[in-house]
């Protein structure tokens, strides 16, 4: 797929056809937002832009492209020539990656002549929605961790190669330390961190033949999964391994009750002068999990989070729209029962008491109103405006949002819904 | 992306190198399989094996991923020039994409020197987990649409591009009739379908415009989607257009009450000769939905089933695992509480009476039980060696294995378990 022109839905195409034949070709704005949140996500974390943005750039026609939509026997010669030549050439206004976002706030704004701005809906709310999806999940996790590392394991069980690479973009702006994912590792820089498998461990003759072997090719990541056979005997094999000589950075353990064995190889670690060797706990992990370990004190150094986060499983869709919101100047909204929509292109302010969040409003784009306003313009007739920041930053921002946000909104368990207040209804 | 060598987790590829350094290349097999059934599947769909084919002689590694990869600090050159050359070399076996398969069944089986099979874990898992959970999410539409058409209309909302365009080819297989999803189509040849947003409604004066200037160019696909502002008062108006002569097709409904709606729309149009006109309903839709609305009398000709088929909702990920079960022809098995795998390289027999599913064996490979093989060997020393079959044909399969399948599995809302004995436990 060299070009992404055909990542649509059939109807955004037919319309464009009509729109262009119709000569509807006024400017439109687009506003792609979140109607509900779930009832287990008090806030959002704003993702995917960066993404977006390439994305926007690749959504071009070749030839293959071209050639596949005449074989379908409804686009007209002339559109099919203006396809040929179509490069996005509107202006994008978003919320940046990173920032906390609530129901009913435009994350992105498209705003072109009406048949582009049709085009991009599907590629746009794909994207916003899974990124954003996942770091709102991830972040829930470091939520709970208490500082402990976390580490995105999830690859596997993604949907689709694309949303395990995209995935662990997302869950390390949210605060995970690594990923074992390791086109991830290539594509965004992100720390790539693995320990061993079991099967690993069952290819040699004995468990303590396994260990040893890894922690003479990697002693700096001397980690061992000790939960093949015995949990705890394997503790105590890593424990002569240590008297031996051999370097132990950490366990981990993948199964079984994980308090308990958490607890008793933390003795049995301790009880040898094995303080500094850290556990780590893979397996089930969820925001869910990892604060009833540590409300049973379970002594946990680090989590590999894999399967539930990265499909969102408590929330693997969001109620998200892109709807028309202008055209020529004039509002648009719609009235379908359950589906309306606020006309504008619109701003978002943000207020603030004692440096936390107060509650924010929505309001039409020239409003001037006093609160921080989110939403910048991204994409100017076409052309990125301002350089994206980079991973590092935008983690940097989630920390200092999550500062700024009450702390009732961070509880995992219980739903507060927080002001979104909309102006400008008419 | 031009290779795929990195899309694994790290730890396949430090666990390779200590392989190599440690001389155990002997001849490995791991074995993909489901643990246990989600409540809410009384069987699977096999799918993704053609993908997984594509990728497995993708996964290789490019200039930019060995650089990658001696960047990391931790690969000998030896172990890195072994990665230039990859290229897989061993078999593998699989059941074929369309049968209906079962908790413990090796889906996919693969048998190579352990270094290559370890690599190919996460390729595995990610690849067959997403397509098998996405058609056997599908099938279940299916099997209460009672023969009306359906469309997958999720492309917006599945996790990434590629999840997208991979569940249209899972949900085709599993009885779907099109999708909306345009890249698709052109990939796998499947039909492609849609009609109108409301943004195209909305950009019109009046909604009938909107209606007139579709069906100007689009006569054979004039389906309007009547939910904008009032449903009963735009079907009037499809009625007037009608009488105009303006080629109706069909109407869309996307919200509200869709029993009481499509009864009243159902009404409206055969009170005036319009009984061909069909209703197709979309928004929300997915198994329960439909048989709800069906149960309720909604005379309803299609459905566009978008969101909680394309993320599988119910059941966003299953308990799969990809485990060694042999090493140099002994036996591999994990104890772990609640882990516990069965060893040896594996057949699946299938036992029936009165031609339906009775229950299923796995038995060692070379075992010969009297029951029907589902297992065939697909690539011999890294070569595919018989033509895979068409989409069309694995439709075909899963259409003639719904045949097969007693009738209670296929109740949408109460769980069955199917039994599967397991022979050759040591």
């Amino acid at each position: 797929m060299k070009y992404l022109g055909l990542c649509t839905d059939l109807y955004e195409l037919t319309m464009a056809q009509s729109y262009l034949y119709e000569g509807k070709t006024g400017t439109a704005v687009f506003s792609l937002f979140v109607r509900k949140l779930p009832e287990k996500r008090n806030f959002l974390i704003s993702a995917g832009l960066e993404t977006l943005v390439e994305r926007i750039k690749n959504f071009k026609f070749g030839d293959e492209e071209i050639k596949y939509l005449k074989s379908l026997g409804i686009f007209k010669d002339d559109f099919l020539d203006y396809l040929k030549d179509f490069e996005f050439s509107g202006n994008v206004y978003a919320i940046p990656e990173g920032r906390i976002v609530f129901q009913n706030e435009p994350l992105v704004q498209v705003e072109a002549p009406i048949p582009e701005a049709q085009l991009l809906e599907t590629l746009v709310i794909n994207t916003i929605q899974f990124e954003t999806m996942i770091a709102s999940k991830a972040v829930r996790s470091y939520l709970v961790a208490k500082g402990k590392k976390l580490v995105d394991f999830g690859f596997r069980r993604a949907h689709g190669l694309e949303a395990g690479i995209l995935a662990a973009r997302a869950s390390y702006i949210a605060g995970f330390d690594g990923t074992s994912n390791v086109e991830a590792g290539r594509e965004f820089g992100i720390p790539v961190v693995g320990t061993m498998a079991h099967s690993y461990v069952m290819i040699f003759d004995k468990e303590e033949d396994a260990f040893r072997a890894f922690a003479k090719l990697y002693p700096k990541n001397a980690i061992f999964l000790i939960d093949t056979y015995d949990t705890i005997e394997a503790a105590k094999k890593v424990v002569d391994l240590a008297k031996e000589g051999v370097p132990v950075v950490g366990v981990r353990i993948d199964s079984g009750d994980i308090v308990k064995l958490s607890k008793e190889v933390r003795k049995i670690l301790d009880e040898n002068g094995l303080k500094n060797v850290r556990i780590i706990v893979s397996g089930g992990v969820d925001e869910y999990k990892i604060k009833e370990w540590f409300d049973r004190g379970a002594p946990i150094d680090a989590f590999g989070v894999g399967t539930k986060f990265i499909t969102s499983a408590d929330a693997p869709y969001f109620d998200i729209a892109y709807k028309l919101v202008e055209y020529e100047g004039k509002p648009k909204y719609k009235l379908s029962p359950g589906k309306k929509t606020f006309p504008y292109k619109r701003q978002v302010y943000r207020y603030y008491e004692n440096g936390k969040m107060k509650y924010d409003e929505t309001a039409k784009w020239e409003s001037k109103r006093e609160g921080e306003p989110l939403v910048e313009l991204v994409m100017k007739n076409g052309k990125l405006i301002k350089e994206l920041p980079s991973l590092k930053e935008i983690r940097e921002v989630v920390m200092s949002e999550l500062e700024k946000l009450p702390e009732n909104y961070k509880d995992i368990t219980k739903h507060y819904e927080y002001e979104v207040k909309i102006l400008d209804w008419e």
